[in-house]
Formats: C-alpha cells, structure tokens, sequence
C-alpha cells in the first residue's frame, strides 16, 4: 500500500521535485499507478502528468478509461497535449482520437500535424479501421525486413526497434517483400539460432497464420488461442501487411465478449463499461428497454389466459399448476439456449449443424421432461379436488413432455436462426427464449387439458 | 483442403514411406493435424504416430483431448508408448498421468522412471498441485540464472534452451538465487541491448510480477490480463520459482471459465467437454438435476395458488396476469444476476459492496418496476370483467413495482451470498433466481390483490 501513501499528503511536496516524483513513480507498474490514478480527480491527474518525464506521462495516460483521457488532455496546454499524444502507442492514440467528436478530431490531427506529419498519416490510417476488427486491435510498430535481410542484420535491426519500442512486438520478425507483401515470419529464437551470415530468407516459415484487417475480434481471439501465438501478424486483402495484434489484448477482448455475452443472454443491452462505472440511467435504459420489450411479449400470455378463462373458472385446479408448468419450460429452455449460444461463440456449431442439434435435443426434451414429469403427475394425482385426481395428473404430466420438448427445441433452434440471419445468438436470451415458451407452454397446456379432461367426460 | 486430402486415400502409402510422410504433415501447423487425427478412429492414428519421429508424433498427440490420447497410447506397445511420453510437455504429460486411474499412474511412472528417472521426479512435481491453480497451468520448461551470470553467457543458455525448449519461454529469463529463490526477470530484449560483459543482476528488474503456485486459475488470468504479460512466473510459499504459466494457456482458461459460467448461469452443472463431445446420459444428467431440484422448490407456487383458491375461483381474472407478472420479476432479477455475477468474476465487486449495490438496485426496482407497471396497469383496466377495471388495474401496476423490487434484490444479493459462503456465484442461475422470485412474486400478488380489492369492497 505505499503506492497508495505516496499519492496522499506527499504528493505536493513531490510535484515540487519532478525528479524525486519520477523515481519513486518507478518503483510501481504502470498498470498499477495507472488504476490510482483513475480514483483522482482530473484536474490532479493533469497536474502529475505535467510534472513527469512525457513518456512517463504517456505509459501511465493510455491505460486509463478513453473518458478519462479526453477530460484530463483538456486541461493541458495545447503543447503539453500534443507531446504526450506523439509519446502514446499508437493504437491507443487512435482509440483516443476515434472517440472525440468529429471537428475535434480535425482540430487535434492539425496539431499533431505540425509536430509530425507521418504520425497523423499512421493514426489516419488506423482510424479507418472498424475498432472492433483485426485492424482496429492491432498496432503498427512491428520489425518488417527484407528477404535478403542477413540474421546478424537482423538483430541489429531489432535492436534498435527494442530501444524505443514495445518488448513484445520484437520477438517475431515478419519478412517482407515488394510493397510490403508478407512473406514469412522468423522469431528472435530462431535469429540467435542461425548463422550470422544467413539471409533471412532462408530460415524464415513461409506458412504464417494470419488475420485479414476485416476479421471480427472474436475471430482473431479464437486464432490466436488456437494456434497458441504471442503475436499475429494483420494483412489487407493483398497479402500486404499492416500491423499486427499482441495476444495481451486478446485476452482483454475474450474477457470483455464473454461479459458482453452474459449481460445479452440476461435479457439485457451490454453495457459499454462496468457496472459501478455505468451511470443509473444508462442502466435503467439498458434494462428497461428488453424488459419493456419482454412484458409487450408476454401480453399474450394473459390473453391465452383469457381465452381460456371458462376452463379456468371450471376446473380452478388448472391455473394452480400453471406457475410450475411454464418455468419449467422456461428453465429447459434456458439450458438449450445457454449450451448453442455458447457452442456457437466459440466455434463449435454453426447453422449447418442444425439438424443434428435439433435431432439430440428433441430426444433430450423427451428424456428430461419425462424425468420431470412422473414427479408432475404425483404432485397433481394428490392435488385433485374439484377435477379427477387422475385428470388432473395426466393432464399435469402430458404437458410438462410436451412443453420440455418445445422448449429444448425453441431454446436451441432460436440461437441458430439469429446466427443464421446475422443477428447475435445471445440476443436469444434466457428471458427471451423463457418468454416464448411461457406462451407456447400455456398453449400446450390448456389444449393437452381440453383433448384429456373432454376425453375422460366423454 | 490439402490437409483432410492427404488423409484420405492417399494415407495407406505414405505409411509405408516415413519420409514422406514426415514431409506431408511438416506443411501443416501441428494445431490442424490434431484437429484432423481428433476424427479419425484411434486405430489409425496409433499407427500413423508409431511411423512418425517420435518428436513430431508427440507434437500431435499432446494436442488432443485427453481421452483420445489415453484411447491411442493403450494401443501402442510399451516402447512406443514410453518414448512418445517422454517426448511430451511437461505440463501436457501431467495432464494425460493426471486423469488415468491410480494403479494405471503407478505403472506408468515405473515404466518411465526406468527411461529416465528425472522425468518421472519432475512429472510427479506437477501432480502434486491441484489442476485448476497456478501450479496446474504451469511448465517448468523455464530458462533460470544465477545473478552473476554475464550477459553473453546468458545468451548462450537461451540458445542452448532454445534449441529444445519452446519458443515462448525463451523470452524470459528468471534470476535465480540460493534454492532457486527468484531474484528478478531479465527479457531477451534486456540481454540483446546490454554490454555483453555485464551480470544479468545489474540489469535484471527486482519488482516482478508473479503468481504462487495455489494461485487459482482464474486469478492468474486476471494478473495476466492485468500486466500485459506473455509469461508469469510461478513461487512457492518461500519465494523459490517453481514454474511459469504462459499467456496462451490463459486465453484457453478464460474461454473455458466463460463457458462454464455461462452454462452455470443457464441452469445447469457446468461441462467437462464442448457440447458434441458430451455424451447424451452425462448431459441428460447434467441438466435433469437441476430441473428437477428446480421443479422441487417450484413446488412452493403450487402451494401458494392453493392457497389462494378461493380467491382465484371468485375472481378469475386475477389468474390471468399470474404469468405475466412473475416472468416479468423473473427478467428483472435475471438482469441483476448477470450483472453481480459478472461484476464478481471479473474482480470489479465483492461481497463488501453489499450495501452500494442493494441501494442502487433498490433504486432499480424503483425505476423498473414504475416503468412496466404503467403499462400493465392499462392492460389491466381494459380486461375487467367481473372484478372491478381500477382494482384490477391497481392491483397488476402496484404488483409489478413490489415484484420487480422484489426481484433486483434478490438477483443481486444472492450471487454476493453464495461468494460470501464460498459457492459460485454462477450457481444462482438465472432459472435459481426466477424461480425465486416466481414463488415471491406469488406472495406478492395475492397480497396486494387482497388488501386492494378488500380496501375496495371495504
């Protein structure tokens, strides 16, 4: 916890001493101070900023939240601003920049301009990608070297790319032909392996697992896990390289789908922050709107009520079985939809595969609601008053089969169609698919009722 | 295709020629062949890995799930057998030593230990740790110094492990002191850019981020995700360095937790294998327990309806709105769930946050429940029949604002309990909550439908 004392009275008397500042700032992780700094306010966060080395300032800027960012570079001058943005990795400077407004943006890239015309030219052209893709994820600071390129060369070169640049990207050198076009990958390992005097070229793996700048995020994240890369190169549609994407930032993008994922499949808009940084609004919109959306659904399940209120007012014992009878399938349901939802995300079913799905989860419906359905029958038999105790239990007992099987296959079928047609299959969430089969379920019911309850007074 | 053609017919002649057979496969990443062997019958890939070098054949078969594994080397000769596992990763030969039955290990580790008694030492090092922490994950193929090593010479160890070792772990070298007590870390980058005469220790840096061997694999994933790191050390409880864990078998650990808990939060016991692996009666299980301790507690609506018989059989429309009202808690309390439990998983809430987060989901409710009721209270009103349109409207609007309160507390406090008793927050699934609240909402119900309409006729 000295990190967090440092921060407290000190910090004054430290503002005064850059030097002293920038020392003990050194002893902590970035990711570290970073996360401290977040809790102070903007208007202490610029002044720290301004006190430290800028490169020092940059490393500890871009790990906070984009938000964050922009509020603490309006309070600086417009020279300080423009330092600390050169000194920023380029993908986060192009994050920091994809976010402002759109004549801000052409304010603050003038200005950077002036500074270092080819920076611009690189954050332009990582600004065209769509953030949530290959290019979008990667950075442009790679070691990219001629086939001809000698291995003691090659070092050299990496060298020198390792005094300023990221430690990670320096493990993998990608060979490249005219215009850039990729043509082989050679790792630092094998570099310190071969001759001094060898061309690249001839120990380079000409097989590289790529990703096109096009490909969704998820994508890159399941090729990458796949192949177990630190490192993947990103080429346009001409083979031509164009960055490349560091399996660290993969892991914050499985984790940030998966939280994504969960929040859809809980009936829900994903929240673009997390839960305590969402404002109450934005949450009360996020869920408001599905639940809306959700009880407009659910409408016609009083109106399946309604058009069956001279049953209901009959035989009273039906609605008492109806709570039970439609949760159940609500939760069978949740099951199946969990399991595709999940098969699909990471790869292990696609549409295709939907007879084959369709054909193990009607046989599992059937196994699960009969396994359910003798405790129904039991449960109803001994609940009989006004209708016949064994009326009443088959009744219970035919439907719960026959709403199980409807919802294993609604709750496996749904998740494919939305994938079918472009759509997420975790907008098929829980409560959606509990909602359709809650409607399906008293259907079942109440027709299973009429045919067996009408067969017995018959 | 190239690939699933060179296993067709074609096969039976390459096994005569090793060479060419060798030659075939090296064209493919190792990751592929596996996914192609996976489909093919055991008998096959047996042979085909008996006329492959040993080294290669490992490559592939560490890349298969366990089982497989287990199924292909039982039909292989002892020999065979033996030296395939020798040639195995360290992590992934525990892995396959781990899940055989215990009289099976022993024959094993006898039989290896006969070939090299190193092996056998270092295997049993990594079962003695439990497979889901740090000292599960990780390797002990590491490159470890002593601090007065000089620079060259540490190039030349990383060469020399290279030459074996996996590509990797030679990016980190960890110095070790007295009993191999970790020092500090020095990045192959580190050592290509210092004097070649200096001692690693001058240059090494003393603040290292590392994990501990009982670490779970969840907190490693976090650490990792945290600093960016490709690889992170292993200590035991003195400090000694013991292994490390790299990035990629992280991402796979996050995809795997996501999957889990996702499965956990549909209602159902989590998964060993993905969905198509799993057999029909293991999943029959799997789901059938909880919908049947599910349909247990759903018990509990039967009885409050009972209960509330007489109510019900004098005003049939109250019957009506039953599964609207409680499937729209149980959206609500859904929502909650989510939210906690991911909260909870990714580390940004705890349990100490108790009262922060039932406040603002008090507030929830509030908005919430305001919202839909509006709507259901005008449902309501145009339904009356029997029973007043005011009552019945007041009685639905005011059900839904105590329902939807009703179930944002539930949702989020209960995952908080569970992690507060050490379960899974997962476990409080979606279908847990709703049914939850389904038997809440019930009380709810009927208890603002009698004071209401009793105030009425009152």
């Amino acid at each position: 916890m000295r990190l967090a004392t440092l921060l407290g009275p000190d910090l004054k008397a430290l503002q005064a001493d850059p030097e002293a500042l920038r020392d003990a700032f050194r002893e902590f992780h970035p990711e570290d101070v970073a996360e401290l700094l977040d809790d102070l306010p903007e208007k202490d966060v610029a002044e720290l900023l301004k006190a430290l080395p800028t490169e020092m300032a940059a490393d500890f800027l871009e790990r906070l939240p984009v938000e964050k960012q922009h509020d603490i570079v309006e309070l600086l001058e417009d020279r300080d601003a423009v330092e600390l943005l050169t000194e920023m990795d380029p993908d986060d400077r192009a994050d920091f920049i994809e976010e402002l407004e759109d004549h801000e943006q052409k304010a603050l890239l003038e200005k950077l301009g002036e500074a270092d015309p080819e920076l611009v030219e690189e954050t332009q052209e990582l600004l065209r990608y769509d953030p949530y893709t290959a290019g979008g994820l990667m950075t442009t600071e790679y070691v990219g070297l001629a086939p001809e390129t000698k291995v003691w060369e090659a070092i050299e070169e990496v060298r020198r790319h390792a005094r300023e640049g990221e430690a990670e990207t320096v493990y993998y050198i990608y060979v490249v032909g005219y215009g850039d076009k990729l043509l082989g990958v050679v790792s630092l390992r094998d570099l310190i392996l071969s001759e001094a005097s060898q061309a690249i070229a001839d120990i380079m793996t000409e097989k590289v697992v790529k990703v096109e700048s096009t490909t969704e995020q998820e994508e890159v994240a399941r090729v990458i896990a796949r192949y177990d890369l630190p490192v993947i190169p990103v080429v346009d549609e001409h083979e031509v390289l164009v960055g490349v994407v560091t399996v660290d930032d993969v892991v914050d993008v499985v984790i940030e789908e998966a939280t994504e994922d969960a929040q859809r499949m809980g009936g829900m808009v994903p929240l673009d922050e997390s839960y305590f940084a969402t404002g109450f609004f934005e949450l009360v919109w996020k869920r408001g709107i599905w639940l809306v959306v959700l009880f407009f659904g659910q409408f016609l399940t009083a109106t399946v009520m309604e058009s069956n209120e001279a049953a209901l007012s009959t035989m009273v014992e039906l609605a008492i079985f109806i709570p039970l009878i439609i949760s159940t399938g609500g939760n069978a349901g949740s099951q199946s939809s969990t399991l595709i939802i999940r098969a699909l995300s990471i790869g292990e079913a696609s549409p295709r595969d939907w007879y084959r799905i369709l054909g193990r989860e009607v046989l599992m419906g059937v196994a699960l609601g009969v396994m359910v359905a003798g405790i129904g029958f039991a449960r109803a038999y001994f609940a009989g008053d006004r209708v016949e105790p064994l009326e009443l239990g088959l009744t219970v007992g035919v439907s719960i089969v026959a709403v199980v099987i409807t919802a294993t296959v609604v709750g496996s079928m749904v998740p494919l169609l939305m994938r079918r047609v472009g759509l997420d299959p975790a907008v098929s969430s829980t409560p959606f698919i509990a909602s359709l089969v809650d409607v399906l379920g008293l259907l079942v019911y109440f027709a299973v009722a009429r045919s067996i309850v009408g067969a017995f007074v018959g």
